[in-house]
């Protein structure tokens, strides 16, 4: 796909394609049967037969599609197919007292998981690169902007390890996950499985190393949103920090170079393409996490009539452009060029006014706060008209020694707790 | 793919797959070259020769995907690859003046064009069915629920008349769309085509049948949003329908049969699956629309930094999951068996309660409203503690002689102007 | 307000209410003092000066709201009023070093504080009921229904337990939430406050009874946007059991009775209005929630320009209405009446054919697989076909006899795990 | 209301207040009443008698509200009151035949009305502004962005041109809105009126200058969620609008002033606060759009089961709240400081690369394309490694004159089409 190749990774890109499903799904097949053989509900040689067969290049995928169409979901076919690759007595075994939804929700754990170690992996990368820049530019002056406007200066290590912070989080919430077997047979009951049904549940999760969930899920579908909106936080976070440096990065800004996109007819240009890419996944995220969240209100009885069908290709597309905005942003950062004297410059953009609050608290001592704030105002007031400096105005006023101006108005001696926050962030991760 | 396979119409799915995407591309690059050569901008044969290699099946959509990533957007590569494909000196005209957004938005228009056209088609197969149910059914009594309790008779022929006038609103809404084409170059200047930019704009849109617009559009999104919320609302108002379908199927109430799904293992149960798939494609096309609606703010200057990316897949999914909610209403209308007199039946479910309003208003007509409120609240109130019906109750009340009481009762005449608006929306139908 | 009242129960309301913010900042700026003192940033006696005078019942909140406007947040005002209320020096002490967004954020994690506590107590007598539902209808035999046709039986008390469950996962991930305190000053820095930023904070935290955050939080909002999530997961598991209430509660349904509207012209109507209202509050929580997750991704810098403003009305939002969804629950469960009888009538609307599956295993341990599926198959599908029942055409077939019939058919025989999944449920409620 | 003040100007804020929907309800109730006598339904005197009570000073909506709780609307409240209020036989005649969804429908369309009135004005205003800018700054010469990176040059006229283009699509897309009135009575038959439903229909929509509807559309929703998307689109045009003021605005670009939030501490900060509310406001109507999307799916029969109750708020919420963000966007541009001076030095912070392009082109008429893309793109590669400007390293190169250098580096020989983009737009304007 031409535009699925711009946005997700080739690995992400596998672990939730056709492919993958049918693999997980057959993977589903083959734990049951396992399972139901260790709770003597099925022979033991039927469970191997069948999770022989479970392999998924034996399977015609693009077939159990088009079959798929009028059942509504593609286990049916696939059930079909396998019982026709296992042989003899083991074929009656096959999906013994399951549901679709059983094998499709357990194979939807499976393909999430799997997206999910690579999603971390990717997480992981950005997560060095915010610590090293945190690191490196602990002390690295830059103004900090809020409202799109220059505020006060702080540093671009806390503005790294602000990012850091916020991915750590979505980390962890990744990480918390419950990722649930499903098992319920036809109506939730397990009806199949007489009194072995729990004993049968127990098994299956172990088999798949998913949770096991105290009861079926089949149209208790919070599980499934929980992990839409982590997945959008995710990539709401990692969105933020694109954005950042497609900000930092703006011609007119120049603090940071980003991109490795150009053009021959515009030679001054490097497209932030990674940026981009990490905010457009962002968005759609959160497009596919909302029909998720969506789901969990449509949820007729024991199984929903539309709902869980709409849930599979989002969860899909969550799972890989959360993965699309992580990688992203780790080119974005491992490629980022940091210009410290630029950031430094843009500081004085302002001819010290950024710094009059500082210059207040340090004359308040002398001559009190109101006093105080009367001459750094009347001065602001002065430099903003007359387009000079704040330094050349507080001279002027004389009430503070050229040196002691020089002190208020240096950035370095107005950065409150940046390093200690950068520690933190550091020792967080570290942790 | 196993999925789109089942929510999709085959020729829906390629409307919007790469191959068409990419034939799209090459045809908004044709129309570019053309246009230019009758604006005397590039030399005829120039253009003729740019036309003529712009064949999808040359191009490897494979290894434009992939090469497509660093750029952010997949013209580039193609614009490459189409240069190369050119032979001599009409090489160096192509994609004259323009910009990849220019290209891709060109094509997303035709894309949406085409599969616009699939939709009515489908569309135009729903509307025939519903014409039929409400010409068929104008007379068919069944229960007006509300707040999926029985409230007062209607007609099924009202009932399908309601899903036709939504269907034609929808096709109305999606036929007034505007498809504009995109030009405006790098900064939406025109600025290589010195004062031949409006000219080049007027003959490109025209060569593409679609609309020229005042100016580019690079980043005013309206125009894209407003086909994604014209096709939420479709597939919304066909998605109503399906759940009336699937509600009408219950087995309990067993109006309407509907759905080819079944099981050996289950043999009475006929699941609605197409009612189900419509439904889920419906949920699905508003997270697409609320990504295509979340992208209008988020435009910076020329061109967005992430928001028009984002634009491109969504808009695809909203066009073939509509087409694919259209599709599955159409199956379950077309094989929808209605069955008159299980509605006729359930009608009586009450025991003629439902008619209580309409014994006090011919009650009423003989000792004023403030008694017959009375008598008939007392006697319903009487029905529903015994159990008995209403008719036995007010033959005991002796106000109303059994004659009078089985005409009051009787739905048939109680359904106000039901009729008269199945005849409207047919005549809508049919203009 | 009409609407509002409609939906959110007054404490609810309160909670969330004007005048709750406006206290809530309040108690942010008592604390802020009371930490500074502490950490001996401030003198004492000005924080208790300053802490004395934050009583909302002092200050005009309608006033403060029409000064908002030209400051964008309502914090500027608010100050100005207390320092207006704060006598002597103590004034020139009142929200020193810190932003509008420290108190705002700080503010808005105390009111969701509040209101999740209100929350917590609908949904536990939301789960009390659901838990008497599921104990005493443990062995209740209903239909299981997928797809909303009749699939299995099952128990009303399995249907109970299923709500239980997602109520307890709810109430969980509500209770996990992370409330933290924010402090940060103009550029998250601390700048004003020298070495003491870290002190200050943990004391600041600590007085309200928040956690302690790494680092500010000004432009990392996946905290906000989990809750919001958070909210729509549990408000869409409440209007999942709603959902469920309603349906059961159809005219030809009757399973249970619900809702106290009624209206004199149609006296048999018990309308389902809790359970409405719940739905509707669910679909509203999900937008509210949706403008949450879009705000993480939209942070410019240090602090948004449009984003953290959108935040606040929808967080409260969705506090109130997810305690509306819940309070309308716990109304529509409290108020339930339960119909077995019914329930065991509708189980046998398919004339014993939602057993076929049953009577196949039985008579499988005698014939075999094989031909145990031929014959019942046979039956089942002459049933279908004559409206006979399957059981007639069973004896029919003379294969089984009549008590071994009856035995298939009866479906407390063919309810497998559901008493144990009850079980289940009621243990982790009680836990 | 503190936050509501902050976004809503006071108008828009009465036109979707308790108090307006009330009186809304009202209207409709001797909308009702009148359309009857005239259709002969009801005895004159008792429809002047029932429009005589429809005041809403006179009563209390407080306590509607309270009342509504039961019933689920608050209608059926507003009915008893208003009988209350009828004196005489008339009172037997209030709201005869409707349901309460007939006037809660009706009332929406006339607050949409009414609100989309006061929207039309500030979007006047907004265009107004545009207009101005887009002819003063015709000329006025800027860099043109891309991906937040300077590209080529353009005209602020023409950025100017371009959101009056998107304004106009809006109000256009606002006015072409179909307001129909609702009336079909309990089932949405009119059952009540026998003969005469389509009349007093059609006299109803004529009392109230509503557009008469085919049928009733009860559960047909799409077009409550067309109103919805519209306002979503329209608000999305504006936050564009106010996100590409606050990128001009910032310290570093200062190409625009705007915005009077400002701090003494702070001296040089001028907050575009006008601008972060009118984003705000767009981002929260998408929420709200989302909801009525996500409506037109859930219609169960003849009425919702909540899908309808929740469209109330979020319609007067997505009125009033692009109400806000035109209001803002008003302020915002109205109160513009645009410097020309400033757009013009930032047009040459590359050093004459951004026009490298156009050398290009100048260069090829002597030299050949291929030749000339040799020698700039050569020059442009020395430029970037030396710093020096691109004007220094043609002339080096010695290909062309300075005189031509100069030429070809102007950067108002190179902005194309802007002139007459903004001439078509200004005539859309005025037409």
């Amino acid at each position: 796909l031409p535009f699925s190749a711009i946005f997700v990774p080739g690995a992400l890109r596998e672990a939730v394609d056709d492919r993958a499903w049918l693999q997980a799904m057959l993977d589903a097949e083959a734990a049951l049967a396992r399972a139901q053989a260790r709770a003597d509900v099925i022979p033991a040689d039927a469970a191997a037969a069948i999770a022989e067969a479970c392999r998924g290049e034996r399977f015609d995928a693009e077939a159990i599609g088009r079959e798929a169409r009028s059942a509504g979901n593609p286990v049916p076919a696939l059930v079909h197919a396998l019982t026709g690759a296992v042989t003899g007595d083991a074929a009656g075994y096959v999906h013994w007292g399951a549901t679709s939804q059983d094998v499709l929700d357990t194979a939807a754990m499976l393909v999430a998981r799997r997206a999910l170690d690579l999603i971390r992996i990717e997480l992981d990368a950005v997560m060095a690169s915010c610590a090293g820049l945190a690191e490196t530019h602990r002390g690295t002056l830059m103004a900090g902007r809020t409202l799109l406007q220059q505020a006060l200066p702080t540093t671009f290590g806390l503005k790294a390890a602000g990012w850091l912070d916020a991915v750590l989080d979505a980390r962890d919430e990744l990480t918390a996950l419950r990722l649930d077997a499903q098992l319920g047979g036809a109506a939730g009951t397990l009806a199949s499985m007489g009194d072995d049904g729990p004993e049968v549940l127990r098994e299956f999760a172990r088999e798949l190393d998913l949770t096991e969930p105290p009861l079926p899920w089949h149209s208790s579908r919070g599980r499934v949103a929980a992990i839409g909106s982590a997945l959008a936080i995710t990539a709401g976070a990692l969105a933020k920090i694109a954005l950042d440096v497609q900000l930092l990065a703006q011609t007119e800004v120049g603090e940071v170079l980003s991109g490795r996109g150009g053009s021959s007819a515009m030679p001054h240009k490097r497209n932030p393409v990674e940026a981009a890419r990490a905010r457009a996944c962002a968005l759609r995220v959160q497009g596919a996490a909302g029909v998720l969240l969506a789901a969990v209100a449509q949820q007729e009885h024991e199984r929903a009539a539309g709902a869980w069908h709409a849930e599979w290709e989002p969860l899909s597309e969550a799972l890989a452009l959360t993965g699309g905005a992580a990688s992203a942003v780790r080119d974005a950062l491992e490629g980022l060029e940091v210009r410290p004297e630029r950031m430094r410059e843009n500081l004085g953009a302002t001819g010290g006014l950024l710094l009059a609050e500082h210059a207040m608290l340090l004359l308040a001592e002398r001559v009190g706060r109101p006093e105080a704030r009367r001459v750094v105002e009347a001065a602001a007031a002065r430099a903003l008209d007359s387009g000079r400096s704040l330094r050349d105005e507080l001279i002027e006023d004389g009430q503070l020694s050229a040196e002691e101006i020089d002190r208020a108005l240096d950035p370095a001696r107005h950065i409150g707790s940046a390093g200690a926050f950068v520690d933190r962030a550091l020792e967080r991760y570290r942790a």
